[in-house]
């Protein structure tokens, strides 16, 4: 039964919204309300006082937009690191929850705690090894093995992998400040906004975009089969909202896998089962986990 | 004391030789022989002459090269899989072994069984998420998560990431059958023999292979800091005994990552500590496991 379970706190935070939960896991969510994403104080303000509705909350699991400390091992653990978010950088988002709640507080990547979700509950749920990728304003992702995520003292990078540039695709830099055509650079939303104009579901169906972000992508899971062997690489985001993407996505990494892989690129290859809801859902299991 | 710990036999089955060992573990091995890897019929009946000679034996651990199935689950466990190499594609490598000794079998890839010993034994004994990487003959990896293989249904390819081209370098398509120029095309020994016609130790310091070739194997450890956030890239095999090429790698790999990474490559990228015996010691543990 729900109810014989604890009371969990769960916090989406992103760029853009923080989504709350209240509940005993994500299959019994009891309370859940979306804020804007402004400065932290403001944030958390809201933040805390939604969670203070609710009484007798025994953990509350973050999954936080990066990039971020989740070594528990360092003083800096909770805290968002250099992000170009105004206000964002350095901030203790873990240890305000905390202080706020006088609860235990588990804390990732919104992407492993999507991934996690998606691993145990959702489009990978029957793999060993899998992979989340988001592609949407930014690109990243999480790795689960045996349903735990694979995470050392940091974590992972997705997007600032740098695919092997298409040969007739020339004239475009990348926008990523770091690393200029990484896959985030090229593959991104703002990417394909500010090199085209137009969101890709904007784009007409046989314009090139189609194809060139297919083919980085593709790239993408072609490199995680190599690096990884996934049972599953599942792909969300709002550029894979975009008609046909996922088709091409697929057929792209087949046709130059070589055929070398031990699962099929149409089998790995997947889309999300819980979205938009699976980084609310692993916030929850990192709470439960965390018990 | 070791002879309080169960007697274990341990293969590490590479493609030139074959390393046999007896013992309680990595660090009390009591017998040892190299063997040249021949026919699978000539090589296993050299093999099991061996074990024969020690009574008692708990367990068998087998590293061995790939591709090969991993999955206990497949009725093709423990076989080698489609392989170039004269007789090998589809034998029966662990069964063989069971038959002959009627002992349980541990089966795994060579490079699986050498990232699990540089893991808890080795180059990487502090982390938690490590990657084992030897450049030789082929290039294979395996990936480590809190002491244990990170693996699924397959196993990582590693060669056969494609890194990008180097602006600069043009004129070689190179070898591997599959996919050209891949790692495994572009900076395996017999891609570099193939390209100029002698091992990267023969090639004068100043020649510019060096760079070439350090510039792929940056590019690798970058995409793996990218997808995985290791703590460390252990890096291992015949090419990396080139006087220069790991300093060479580290320094590219640090030019070209932007700052971006928690950890810097100098900390992540390092020398094995196990080598020659890394497979072997492997497959100790993987017998240890079994029991």
């Amino acid at each position: 039964m729900p109810a014989d379970r604890p009371l969990l706190g769960a916090i989406e935070a992103g760029g853009t919204k923080f989504v709350l939960g209240v509940g005993h896991g994500p299959d019994a969510v009891i309370d859940q309300l979306q804020i804007a994403t402004r400065d932290p104080e403001t944030t958390l303000a809201e933040t805390n006082a939604f969670f203070e509705r609710h009484a007798g909350l025994a953990a509350i699991g973050i999954g936080s937009f990066g990039p971020l400390e989740r070594d528990t091992r360092s003083p800096k653990w909770g805290h968002i690191l250099a992000t170009p978010k105004l206000g964002w950088s350095g901030f203790d988002l873990a240890g305000t929850v905390a202080r706020a709640n006088g609860v235990p507080i588990a804390f990732d990547t919104d992407v492993n705690a999507a991934a996690l979700a998606e691993a145990r509950l959702g489009a990978a749920r029957d793999t060993g090894v899998s992979v989340y990728v988001t592609i949407g304003t930014g690109i990243g992702g999480g790795v689960i093995a045996d349903g735990q995520i694979v995470g050392g003292t940091g974590h992972p990078e997705l997007g600032h992998m740098r695919p092997r540039r298409n040969a007739d695709d020339h004239g475009f830099d990348g926008i990523c400040p770091f690393h200029g055509d990484c896959l985030e650079g090229l593959a991104s939303g703002p990417a394909i906004l500010a090199r085209w104009g137009e969101t890709l579901s904007h784009l007409p169906p046989d314009h090139a975009a189609h194809g060139i972000i297919a083919g980085y992508l593709a790239e993408m899971c072609n490199t995680l089969r190599a690096a990884l062997a996934p049972d599953a690489i599942v792909l969300g985001g709002g550029v894979m909202a975009t008609p046909g993407l996922f088709e091409r996505v697929v057929a792209a990494a087949h046709a130059s896998d070589g055929g070398y892989f031990a699962l099929p690129a149409a089998e790995v290859i997947r889309r999300p089962a819980l979205a938009p809801t699976s980084g609310l859902a692993g916030a929850f299991l990192l709470a439960a986990d965390l018990l």
